[in-house]
């Protein structure tokens, strides 16, 4: 217990990776609504849009606008994805603010088949996308481990694989002197459960103890927010999350694959847990019925649709008086 | 992790509390097939039915011929449930097994609310179907514990109380100078979340260290696995569920309350942890998704959706070959 932060911080994943798996046709309108919404909710983290090729993924051909349109808040980082040199170059023609992952995945079967790279591939790329970002002027960002928890095409994925992928991407940052500001462990198919949780974050904290550790997590097998608490039990930080629990990986393999954990119910949790996040529940709880609005299907949030227990506290000395 | 048991016992309640949320008119035939499908998964105990006022619950007035059409099979045990003298006499003339609980809630407005009895009269009721099952020759039961971590009508419920409620019940069988086979704390309304669990646990071990604890956890929430986990590291090795996650209270005074957590995603929970459960995660899988079926609305399992683990490790070779 004693071992729970004091504070977390949430990166919002609903606009991005929640609406890249919806069908192409949301308007941009409407993106725009959910993402001012989701920064009046107190979320300081925000990825809005995603710069990728649009014949892959025309559900995001409207990055660019999105950037133009929007009114940005202040105190709220309004972030974007990319994957690619020109990605990159797309993005930093935009207001977003420029967040400069490095990546690799812990499964190399995983990579050839989401990103036809090899690990050598894989690894080469980051270290030109790092020097883009050193030219760019940019400091460290985060270090992204895919399939750190399992693999549609390889299964259980051995821990020692998540170790290599970041020391191979630690190294690779460090030829330029960098660290990364944390080591953000993806559950990208929804694979892990507490147990393997605490074996792969406590593997790289034995790694790197002074690098935070992260996580992005799916609740594709109702795990996801006990994959939480045993990450918050060993002292992680920060997660990611999509408001309502929209989204999933489109290329995880898995037409089933549910969206990340529920920003608004990993709020809740973390408030009855005493943990601050900075986010008002009822204007999160909002936001995620805008957001079900919005996609026309139901999510799979569950505070939006049973409500916190703020009105049963504030109404028990009415009603059982 | 080394506390975590090396087996768990599953009490389900699809076919009872699931069914019982549901508009009155499913198909006795449909509830023996679920039935059946659940026995066949390696669930030892299933409750079939509830012996209440078929005014009150038209759903469940099918029990008598739910009984006599069931073909029981060795090594499972056939459960109901009832509230009254009337209802144990009705459950006396069927094959149903008979598990003579005894209970209570720690709120004392959701029993007001929910059984319009006060505190005394609820403990005074529970001594009178004690006397019953004496002289029918019932030994002990579980003592189960209503509102154990909240109540939609006093919203935090404090610890005390549980404490409380426990002591009085416990009391109350020691008069015959019987204990229960376990004390279930039940998370009602979806209250609960792992730090509460731990606390609430924790507080009724300490009071009764030799008589084990049983959770029965709705995911409202979407805690109830997280809630599930805390009570497994607390070596809680019985748990209600629901094939599924089917059903919810009628009477929680909460009409968005989900139902228990999914049998299934208890199971793969469990598996992938090294717990073992008894049960076939497949068939439990089949079981679920002929729960859905027979409802005619989605339900909210996971696994069910997603499937296990299991293809991925089997194609792992093929795949990577």
């Amino acid at each position: 217990m004693t071992d729970l932060p004091a504070r977390i911080e949430i990166l919002e994943e609903g606009p991005r990776e929640g609406f890249q798996s919806e069908p192409p046709g949301i308007a941009v309108a409407d993106k725009i609504r959910l993402i001012d919404a989701l920064a009046d909710t107190g979320l300081r983290h925000v990825t809005c849009a995603s710069f990728v090729n649009p014949k892959v993924l025309p559900q995001m051909a409207d990055a660019e606008e999105i950037g133009a349109r929007l009114a940005m808040r202040e105190g709220v980082e309004y972030g974007a994805l990319w994957l690619s040199a020109s990605g990159f170059r797309r993005a930093q023609a935009t207001p977003f603010a420029l967040r400069p992952v490095v990546s690799g995945s812990a499964s190399d079967t995983f990579l050839l088949r989401n990103n036809n790279r090899t690990p050598e591939a894989g690894l080469h790329d980051q270290r030109e996308m790092r020097a883009l970002y050193d030219a760019a002027g940019l400091g460290p960002g985060p270090l992204y481990v895919f399939t750190a928890f399992g693999c549609n095409f390889e299964g259980d994925v051995p821990v020692d694989k998540v170790r290599t992928t970041v020391r191979n991407l630690m190294e690779m940052l460090a030829e330029s002197g960098q660290r990364p500001t944390d080591i953000c462990l993806c559950d990208t198919i929804g694979a892990g459960n507490p147990a393997l949780v605490r074996r792969v974050v406590g593997a790289v904290r034995e790694d790197w103890p002074d690098v935070p550790v992260a996580l992005h997590l799916h609740d594709t097998r109702g795990l996801g927010l006990a994959n939480a608490v045993a990450g918050l039990e060993l002292g992680v930080t920060r997660f990611d999350s999509s408001i309502g629990g929209l989204g999933g990986c489109p290329f995880a393999g898995n037409r089933a694959a549910a969206g990340n954990i529920a920003t608004e119910d990993l709020v809740f949790l973390c408030h009855e847990m005493g943990i601050d996040t900075g986010v008002d529940l009822d204007r999160a709880i909002a936001a995620a019925r805008l957001a079900e609005e919005i996609v026309g299907h139901p999510v799979p949030g569950k505070v939006m649709k049973a409500g916190s227990l703020a009105r049963f506290r504030a109404g028990a000395t009415e009603v059982t008086a």
